[in-house]
């Protein structure tokens, strides 16, 4: 039985853990949640699931919980999330959006915990202190992402040192065939349509921008610490291959399935085991006929070029990308700036944004909350 | 260094073998090799790899031979390519044609040689005594075939009794889009027009009755020990895919490459490692563009269908499939039958055989050389 603290409960990846770990009663058990305001989801899971920790955002909201449910402890803000994700447990999914699950992982990953990590903008951040921790403390970092779950899985009993290439792939998000010309006046509610992933909205609107495909390059780099001249990005639209890892030989690794999160969310809990998932769609590739293949246009999908860039430059460069990418897409999703805007806003940014290298957990904080003003102000 | 041993030296995948030892002479040296009559192929492999033994087929040619190099053991004939398999090496390449493989193999598993496997027809006809030995003296037995290989890579690192299906690719031949009215009339030359690979003519033709991927499917079901009902074959016109696993996760594992016989033959010498290939092509995805996929149709690829039966059926029957189909392709190769004779002899043979279960060796070559004399007799 494997005791599981899950961070981001009521997110989309958050929602899916909890369904794994629905289905493996046997295997799994949920000790600890950390939620943000959705007080109704919370109730459920806790009612479900009788976790001895939870975290939520506010103060108050914790002490009404608190009234309702004995015997369980509550606990709220950041100091509670490094609470709860520090509670006694053997996983500790990190399923939080933004970079707000960094010190939590962090805290955990000195306890030697293995981490199941969805929440990308931590390795995106902070990934040299995250991995540099995680080789000191012994902890296991295992990708949720289906990308790098992928990859991953594809390097499961070979030798890093013996991989040459590793092969992302990418949907093309919802905006795939549109020209940039036709992407001056998309709204949100098109932006939010993804073809094949069924996904948070922040997420999404990184998919469409292909700013997600970036942040999962700058992630790949960290995780398994392959120069980005060695990573790829191929258009796939069907999103049934979801990465690939060539080695030395010319043979290339591959990972399949067809799109549901739970898969790559059951292999990040049961690794190095494979459980059943009696209730899934298994692969039928006769019945899906044809998988395509694109080279990826770096003109035409600008914020996946950006991404590289950041991710060459390194230091808290990579910081700004994602910070800058956050805010720009509030912006977006409040309607304050067009879909192109997020992209211009991030690439700013950057040109804004001088370099330091190795950057401390300080430092990076300290870029990150200074990037979001200086995007927060090119509306003025 | 690896010390290896090849049967079969001048056949396709043993001039592809000699290519993968040239290509790494630190890795790699070739201390013995059979050949057959082709004594000017033999000839130079002697020359440029100086091996310490030679097998040959005729008593004369040893002789002519031993005359010509001094300092090297030539032996020849059936007993010859035993002393040859149990010389003193690491790993014995069985790369022979047809079942006069399964006995110098079983000689060297008793030495607990690595045994790399080209030659499917001693799994076919012999599994169970093959594994049970390999099991038995410790020795590996690495699949050297493109779908085997992709396999046994797709298995890598993972627990066999958590994998679900193995789905073994087919391009579908010479063949692959004629109707079986349009097969009645093929020659030989036309069946001998691979689309992809570049093989022997057996295994050319093998390749267009689709009788070839029904040993391959007994072939996996033997040294990966999967019940026929999980075994699928999937149309795959591009040869992209070499094969695939799923696992009871719903996770499906794959191996790809360019069609490139000196790929997987790498991988069964340099395993568990990979080691570079400069001079191949690298597979380029994008360029490809498109990958197809069909559901097999066991009317269409009427062998197919009775290898399965024959695998089901097990015992002494997978014997007289193959013995039958040897049979059958020599005289389709000396025009003495059709293209749909093949199966149709095969199915009459299998229909005229009486199975016997867990059969010892001398009873596998009894019922093989009773099927030839059956199939020969067919034509009277």
């Amino acid at each position: 039985m494997k005791k599981i603290i899950l961070l981001g409960a009521t997110g989309s990846i958050g929602v899916q853990t909890a369904d794994i770990i629905r289905e493996h009663p046997e295997e799994f058990s949920l000790v600890g949640l950390s939620a943000g305001k959705n007080m109704e989801v919370t109730r459920k899971l806790i009612q479900e699931f009788r976790p001895e920790i939870v975290c939520v955002q506010l103060a108050e909201d914790a002490k009404q919980l608190q009234q309702e449910f004995t015997g369980i402890q509550f606990v709220h803000g950041s100091q509670g999330l490094i609470d709860a994700s520090t509670y006694d447990a053997d996983v500790l999914v990190n399923a939080v959006i933004g970079s707000v699950g960094l010190e939590p992982t962090l805290e955990a990953i000195k306890l030697g915990r293995t981490i199941a990590i969805a929440n990308k903008e931590t390795l995106v951040t902070a990934g040299h202190l995250v991995m540099q921790s995680a080789k000191q403390y012994g902890a296991d970092i295992l990708p949720v992402d289906s990308e790098h779950s992928a990859l991953f899985q594809a390097l499961n009993g070979e030798k890093l040192e013996q991989a040459s290439r590793l092969i992302l792939t990418a949907s093309g998000g919802s905006f795939r065939d549109k020209t940039r010309e036709e992407l001056a006046d998309v709204t949100v509610e098109d932006a939010l349509n993804h073809p094949n992933w069924s996904m948070g909205s922040k997420i999404t609107i990184d998919s469409a921008t292909m700013l997600n495909k970036g942040l999962e390059v700058i992630e790949a780099h960290v995780l398994f610490d392959f120069a980005y001249d060695d990573i790829d990005v191929l258009l796939h639209r069907e999103s049934i291959i979801h990465s690939l890892v060539e080695f030395q030989d010319t043979s290339v690794m591959a990972q399949l399935g067809t799109p549901d999160m739970r898969v790559p969310i059951q292999y990040a809990l049961s690794y190095p085991d494979r459980l059943p998932r009696p209730s899934a769609k298994r692969l039928d590739l006769a019945e899906i006929a044809q998988l395509n293949f694109r080279a990826m246009d770096y003109e035409r999908f600008r914020a996946l070029k950006l991404a590289f860039d950041a991710g060459r430059e390194g230091g808290t460069m990579t910081t700004v990308l994602n910070a800058a990418n956050e805010q720009a897409v509030a912006m977006f999703l409040n309607r304050q700036i067009g879909f192109l805007q997020i992209e211009e806003f991030i690439e700013r940014a950057m040109l804004a944004h001088k370099t330091i290298a190795s950057p401390d957990l300080e430092t990076i904080l300290a870029a990150d909350s200074e990037t979001r003003k200086t995007v927060e102000n090119m509306l003025k």
